[in-house]
This record gives structure tokens, C-alpha cells and sequence, in this order.
């Protein structure tokens, strides 16, 4: 199978994975299936680049992006995708089936850049780092042991994106607004609650989180991103006028 | 997901696997995806059964039954599958891809007994124990990298196994905000945006029907318009403050 166009749109993440054999192996299944750019988010050890379990796949181990936070590794991507093995996580986000999630990344792809976030072997994805996602995504394991292997989960998700590839339709595109630019509307709408002197009434417990969350299922296309930040901005300049800023 | 029932019919057989680790991660595949029944042929080493890689399964690598030869293995199966990676290796027998193949095999495992046989992970598996083999199944991977890890092709052709034929779109299901709602949402947004001055400096001809149409994009939850419009209030109210409605 040749490698398809919209999948040099991929981004596979590992974020804060323990074992560089994992990392290796996820980059094994990835050659597999032939996709090329693999990030890490602090990975625990540096040996990852050396790992002998990434048989076939050593020049994608070297030619990883290194990230220091989820934030810079997904801020040029217009769709952050987080796999977990959770039904119901107090679910802030919409979680979908892998096979239909596969099907909503390959059409983003044709467009867009989209990331797929992996989490650590014990303890999946942070709350912090789903809080970047726009959705999330998980396995049909068993109720009995949701839990995969790091390699095995990143291998069935890229089969499942790359079988049948062919079913994809052709719809209308959209252009979505990048992370970059989420975090952007985020930070705006945080200082603009601050301002109003919202988070005064209402404190609201990690609230730079759950407003990441908030603004990320708005799904925004990008025209529609820069409008809401042109609003927000307007607003704080308006809320500040003459005052230093509510930091 | 429930296990289902045709799957009491499948047996895993691993062929000569020469790492305890990668029997193991079959295992835990395995467990994952609700498969309970693991054959060994030949094991290079004994240690199998104690492999840390098994987790949550390790019940199945205790219950494993440990075969001298292919053909005692899968003796009393109707129907004998042989995984490979190759494509064209001086072919004896029909080979198929992945989907189809396991259409055939959840259709066989109705009322027989089906083994899916993987071979070592150096060599793949003998001439001798394909010889064993109805037919051969491929996982569709890239041509500049076939060979998968064994823990990973298990994982890939079981999840093919268990996958939903249908593409049914499954998500959780959420509660969509009312117009009502979206209609309060939009009113208190163009009251910002005129206590901000926003419509000052930047007048928008059909403002009130360009903002609405914003909003209904952002296809709200409901909990997340209560959200949105609570925000939104508070920062109207602080805009106004001690002054009249800028209508």
C-alpha cells in the first residue's frame, strides 16, 4: 500500500511515555503503516532515539520532535485527537468509537493537520493534556481489561486509519482553527472572566483547564476563530480600560 | 463489549515464539479484546507463563496449552488460518486480506473451531506449518516495512476480528442547547459587543443575524450554553456598570 497524501497530515503523539521500548514500538507499527512524523512530549528517558525495538523504523525514532508540552506539540495541528481506555471518564469531552473517530480524523486530514495523542503506559493522558483535545477516542476493549499495551494501542488505531481507506467521501472542507490558536482564545476568554470579575463570584477550580476544554468543543472553523478572538479582545481592552491587567 | 460468543471458538496459536515478552503482550491483546483461548507450539523458552508483559491477562497464560507440534495444535479445528506478512511467497495457497479474512473466520467460528496461527517473530511461520493452513491472512501493511512485531499483529488482526462491520456512528450521546438558549446567547453577545464598542469601531451590516449564525455553529451542549451565557452576563454587567443599557 502506497502511503496515502493525508496521512503526511499525521501527527502521532506520545505524551509522557515511560518506556523506550514502547516509544520504539509505536514507531515500528507506525512504519508499518506507513506514517512518517512521530512527537514525543517529555519522554521520561532520553534513550528513546537508541530503541532496538523499533525494527525497520530508527530514521523515524531520529527524526522525532521533541516537545516540552502538549501546548507546542499540537499548536500547529486543527484537530487533537486523545485515545483513552475510559467509557466515562466524567466525560467533558464527546468520546467516540474508534472506527468512527477514523473516519472524522481522515477527512480533517485531507485538510488540516491533525494530532493523535497517546498517554502514558500507567496512567493514559493527564486531565491537562486532554484538556488540549478536542475529542477523544477510545478502543472497543473489554470491560474486563480496557488497558492496552502503549505499541498495540498506537498499531490498531493507525490500522483502523489506514484499512480501507477508500470509504472516506468526498465532503466539504473546512478549514479549523489550530491549537495556536485555541490557546490564544483561551488565554483571552480567561482574562476576560477575570476582569469581569466572574472568577470572583464563582471560583471555578482548575479553570484554565476546563476553559481550554470549553473552548475546544466549540470544534471552531478558523474564520470563525479569528471572529470570536477579534470579540474577546475587544472586551478585555474595554473591561481594562485604564486598569493594569487582572493577572 | 460483551465477549462474544462465536470467539469461545478461536484459538490463538502462537508457532515457535521465541520471546516470553511478545506471548505475553499476545495475552494481554488477547484479554483485551475478549479472546480467552491461547495455544503454544514449541515455546523457545519455558518461562512464558510468568511473562510481566501479560497484564491483566495473566490467567491466560496460565491456562495456555503447550503443543510439540502444529498439527496436535490445531487437530481439532474446522478451520486453519496462517498469518504472514509476505505477499507473494511462492504461494500454495490463497491469500487474503485482512478484512475479508476475518469476515471468513467469524462466519466459520458460528460452528467450528477456528485457529489463527503466528509465526516466530524472525521468521514467520515454516513452510512446515503452513503446510497446516486453509489459507493465509495479511495484515495490509507498507511495502518498505511488512514485518510487524507479534504482540502488534495479534492486537491488529483480533481488534479486525471484533471490529463492528457497521461504521455506526457511536458517540455519546449529548444534549444540544435549545434555540431558546442559543437565542439568549446571542442577544447577551451583541450586548458585549456594543458595551465593548466593539460595533463602534468595527460596524457589522446584518450584525444580529451574522452573530447568530456564529453561535449556531458552535453547536452547543446544553451544559456548556449555561456556561457560555453565565460568562457572557457578568461581563456585560461589569461593562455597563452604572450605566444605561447601551442598546
Amino acid at each position: 500500500m502506497p502511503p496515502q497524501i493525508e496521512f503526511d497530515n499525521l501527527r502521532v503523539v506520545l505524551v509522557a511515555a515511560r518506556n523506550p521500548l514502547n516509544i520504539g514500538a509505536a514507531a515500528r507499527a507506525m512504519s508499518n503503516f506507513g506514517f512518517a512524523h512521530l512527537r514525543v512530549v517529555n519522554p521520561y528517558e532520553a534513550g528513546f532515539r537508541e530503541a532496538r525495538s523499533a525494527v525497520g523504523a530508527s530514521h523515524l525514532l531520529a527524526s522525532a520532535e521533541e516537545y516540552k508540552t502538549v501546548a507546542e506539540a499540537v499548536a500547529d495541528c486543527t484537530l487533537v485527537v486523545g485515545t483513552t481506555a475510559v467509557r466515562h471518564r466524567d466525560l467533558q469531552h464527546p468520546l467516540r468509537r474508534l472506527e468512527y473517530g477514523a473516519r472524522l480524523i481522515r477527512k480533517e486530514a485531507r485538510s488540516g493537520r491533525v494530532a493523535v495523542l497517546f498517554g502514558s503506559e500507567k496512567f493514559g493522558l493527564s486531565n491537562a493534556a486532554l484538556s488540549h483535545c478536542h475529542w477523544l477516542m477510545r478502543i472497543p476493549t473489554c470491560e474486563e481489561n480496557i488497558s492496552m499495551n502503549l505499541g498495540q494501542a498506537v498499531a490498531v488505531c493507525l490500522y483502523e486509519l489506514i484499512r480501507n481507506g477508500k470509504t472516506a467521501r468526498q465532503t466539504e472542507k473546512v478549514n479549523r482553527a489550530t491549537a495556536a490558536e485555541l490557546e490564544r482564545i483561551t488565554a483571552t476568554l480567561l482574562e476576560a472572566m477575570r476582569s469581569s470579575g466572574y472568577l470572583d463570584r464563582r471560583p471555578i477550580a482548575d479553570v484554565e483547564e476546563r476553559m481550554r476544554r470549553l473552548v475546544h468543543r466549540l470544534n471552531l472553523p478558523a474564520r470563525d476563530g479569528v471572529a470570536w478572538l477579534g470579540i474577546l479582545r475587544q472586551i478585555v481592552w474595554k473591561l481594562r480600560k485604564g486598569k493594569p491587567p487582572a493577572i
